[in-house]
């Protein structure tokens, strides 16, 4: 148990102490790079993370738990609909939005990574979305959402979503987004989001005026 | 008149050799570069490109001719607001796709260049944003978007939209995006974003359920 303990422990700061070194480098790092930095031998560091792809998962767990406690806390509250959707995406926005005003180089290098390693990301995409069907649910029973399948709805919520979601979006446009934009976003999908045509594809070319 | 003439022909096949250059090297290009390679002296280059600069704002020029002019196309229709607005958004979106399949390396480069020269790009934003204001301002005429003054509709609809604007997006999202997917989100915008508060951002905080 004391082992297992100060095992976790050394993990956890090992996973800070390659954090740092990515902000410092603004590169990933490797479990080598690691054992330098931490003056460690390299068995010891593999013993922490027996593949070289564990360390950069255990790097984005640190990265995204903010996130997962976040959309736990919303979904088992009492709001309705509207307002556990919009605190879903509102709170992991804050989220990302306190972390790029506190260190914009460093936030960039993590979105840089993130995109060359979308498959260590893809596990917290996928919870956000089961998530959101749970809510496009709910929703459907109170009569928003008419006529659409979940999985139609949840890519059109994401789609419209989209700046909010995506971190790299407030690395060149933090001033043009804002809680109250957000809110109209969702009052806007509440409101007009449905199943029914209402024609803006229409079925004519364009004629001259 | 022919020197006229001949100079703008020069100038134009300068371009589409730069664009290959471009193509071909994933890379933007200096005129010293276009200069070797088309085998001519850099005095010459210079006379079509004072400065270097002028030679990028050329390509970008290149490769939003399409885009203005479907712009200009749409604009000038008899269209009803909703149709306009979406035909605005996805033929330049089905110009994009085009290219991107056509060779999607070579529209990443353009992609990052873009990024790299923003300043080079934002007149053509801008008159995307322009256009998109005149077309607000007439479906608030019909009813739309009320209460909302034409730059928050401007802001919130191009937040809405992004997925299909950001020539990026198709980059990594290609599959999930769809004229099909466009023409609803264009339908919610007419059906929905308003300036009346929904009640998403509410006054109250989250209570465990």
């Amino acid at each position: 148990m004391n082992t297992d303990m100060s095992a976790s422990n050394e993990r956890e700061r090992l996973v800070a102490l390659a954090m740092r070194l990515i902000e410092e480098r603004g590169d990933t790092v490797t479990r080598l790079t690691l054992a330098q930095a931490a003056g460690l031998p390299r068995a010891r560091i593999e013993s922490a993370f027996p593949d070289e792809t564990d360390l950069f998962d255990a790097i984005v767990e640190n990265w995204f738990s903010g996130h997962v406690a976040v959309m736990d806390e919303v979904v088992a509250s009492d709001l309705p609909p509207n307002r556990k959707m919009y605190e879903f995406f509102a709170r992991r926005f804050n989220l990302n939005r306190a972390r790029y005003r506190a260190d914009p180089a460093a936030f960039k290098v993590y979105c840089e990574l993130g995109a060359v390693h979308f498959e260590h990301v893809r596990s917290y995409v996928d919870l956000a979305d089961h998530y959101l069907c749970e809510m496009i649910a709910h929703a459907q029973t109170e009569g928003a959402f008419e006529g659409l399948a979940i999985d139609e709805a949840l890519s059109l919520i994401n789609q419209m979503v989209m700046p909010y979601t995506m971190a790299e979006m407030l690395t060149y446009m933090d001033d043009r987004l804002s809680e109250a934009k957000l809110g109209r976003i969702v009052d806007t999908l509440f409101a007009g989001l449905s199943g029914a045509d209402g024609g803006a594809r229409g079925v004519r070319g364009l004629r001259a005026a």
